[in-house]
């Protein structure tokens, strides 16, 4: 029988020196973890990134097929990369948990698991937090904090016309990811004695259930000296990335659907769910990839990785903002994909 | 009737626009705020401080009670409690906000003045942020930040033997408060009809419902040149709060019940209830007054504010933790009060 203690053997007091007792300081810049009403971090002349979360049971996940230590892993991952996509590295993070009484302490060191993971990966201090009841189910908020030499940092609203639009890695893989779970939860509530056939598609499950921060892109840009003129992270879907810098930055942008990175095994499997791929990497979310502007004099440089695609480039505001597909149709940009009505 | 906008129809970028449209930078470190992946904050060769608090329904508040304005203003200040007892100043706070399609806009603007209004108050500046929807409820998750000079914060774990321990303001009027909303909630409950009869005790219900962080201690403290050995806030009742110092500085206590201060109408509304004022002082909470102990020799200067009340001195850990009574007895403090059973 699996082990359920109760968190009220341990206390709020007791759960937190529990949960925090393995805790290795490994940023220089964190002078007072957890433990006090506030942690203490010297950014030594550096400016500080801040960045706040939330993830909601049943809202944003779904306890029946996310493991709880890939769901801690995960959460932390979401908030580094808004710090990455700063231009920042992320130093530090505050962990805040409500839950019911359901979860017992096993329950939330399998969490924990994967906050330290995702710590240990990063290099970054959990350094403060908080814990409470909840009248339904777990919540979870996680602030990240994160340096950047002055000046440095890079915003939504900074990118120029004519500038080259890039995406890192390839999109669409944890919506399609998501996808093949749900109907897997719903063949098992149907007919719980089936097994889940998730046909070794782990590229697109570790996607949606284990996602990674773009780090090794920020310090490949820094390594050759290139500051994008303007960044973001792809949380909601590439089209509603893209004309977010396209509104913030008053500008317009052509997107070629074929430059649109997506991997092998989310054509398949979009393929077998009779999904178009170029709609989930526009529409689908969860990618956590870094979309940027760059200048077109840095466009050699960012050739030398391939985790790199360019994707468009920025227009004047009046032209307004389209994709031109592979059919060579030009249809007008729209958060949800685009739209086929309106060219 | 009263305006009822839905959330949806503005959408969560619509939604967080229109909540945070008047924002106005008060802070200089503050240069990006709302509207990207992070904000950045420049401490200018100070230390940042940083402490987080959720807040939960039927947890932490009853909105049957609680205006949302009130408990928007609430939630800030809690926080900055947290940052002052650093003996650090708050400059800017990041928001996230769960809550269930039952709260139109017009709620959600309510919460949000009394946001901005404790942001007025503190001079700090609200930088970010996320809205989620809830599964059930309310859930306030706020993240604050501070700076304080290098190496000038004050820490839970740093009281010497001998040190005078000190309290501010007065304690146990929040418990009350809060014992008098619920009576007159279950009254309510009882027979809609009847008028909730609050017999103005607008101290003791202010205490509750809008309280201060003690701002002014920490400039005092500062002008007078006096760094506290230890400090923390009072949320927990003063009872559990000692306790933390002396685990923390491993030391012992001797705390004078007589000295503990406690408002005159707290006194009255305790004895209305068949309270001991002392133990809502002792174990009611939610006070966020400051709590510190002080080398003897700055003891001269703390007599000019009678907004601190020494209330007790530090001893050897050997010597336990122990409560004088008026009446002239010796008792072992422990978390919720004190034990008459063991001395």
């Amino acid at each position: 029988m699996e082990e359920r203690t109760e968190v009220t053997t341990l206390g709020e007091f007791g759960l937190i020196d529990y949960l925090t007792r393995n805790i290795e300081i490994q940023q220089a810049s964190t002078i007072v973890g957890v433990g006090d009403d506030g942690a203490v971090i010297d950014h030594f002349g550096k400016q500080t990134v801040i960045s706040t979360d939330l993830l909601v049971e049943g809202i944003h996940f779904d306890l029946a097929y996310v493991p709880l230590k890939h769901l801690g892993y995960k959460s932390v991952v979401v908030n580094l990369s808004d710090i990455y996509a700063m231009n920042a590295i992320p130093t530090q993070i505050t962990m805040s948990l409500a839950f019911s009484n359901r979860f017992p302490v096993e329950a939330l060191n399998e969490f924990y698991e994967g906050v330290y993971a995702a710590c240990e990966t990063y290099g970054v201090d959990l350094v403060g937090g908080d814990t409470s009841a909840s009248l339904k189910g777990l919540l979870i908020s996680v602030t990240a904090i994160g340096e950047v030499a002055p000046g440095q940092f890079v915003k939504r609203s900074t990118a120029q016309k004519g500038d080259i639009l890039c995406v890192t890695g390839d999109l669409g893989a944890a919506f399609l990811g998501l996808t093949m779970l749900e109907r897997e939860k719903k063949i098992y509530l149907e007919s719980p004695g089936v097994q889940p056939d998730l046909e070794n598609r782990t590229y697109i499950l570790g996607r949606q259930l284990k996602p990674e921060a773009r780090k090794d892109i920020i310090e490949f840009l820094a390594d050759q000296g290139i500051t994008p003129t303007s960044m973001m992270d792809v949380s909601d879907g590439l089209s509603s990335e893209i004309l977010h810098i396209c509104k913030q930055s008053n500008l317009g942008v052509v997107l070629y659907e074929e430059k649109i990175p997506i991997h092998q095994e989310t054509k398949e499997v979009a393929m077998n769910f009779g999904l178009d791929p170029t709609a989930a990497a526009l529409s689908g979310g969860e990618d956590y990839e870094l979309l940027f502007t760059l200048k077109q004099d840095d466009y050699d440089k960012i050739t030398l990785n391939e985790n790199i695609s360019p994707i468009g480039y920025m227009t004047e505001n009046s032209e307004g903002a389209h994709i031109l597909t592979k059919g060579g149709n030009k249809y007008k940009l729209v958060a949800q994909g685009w739209n086929a009505f309106e060219q």
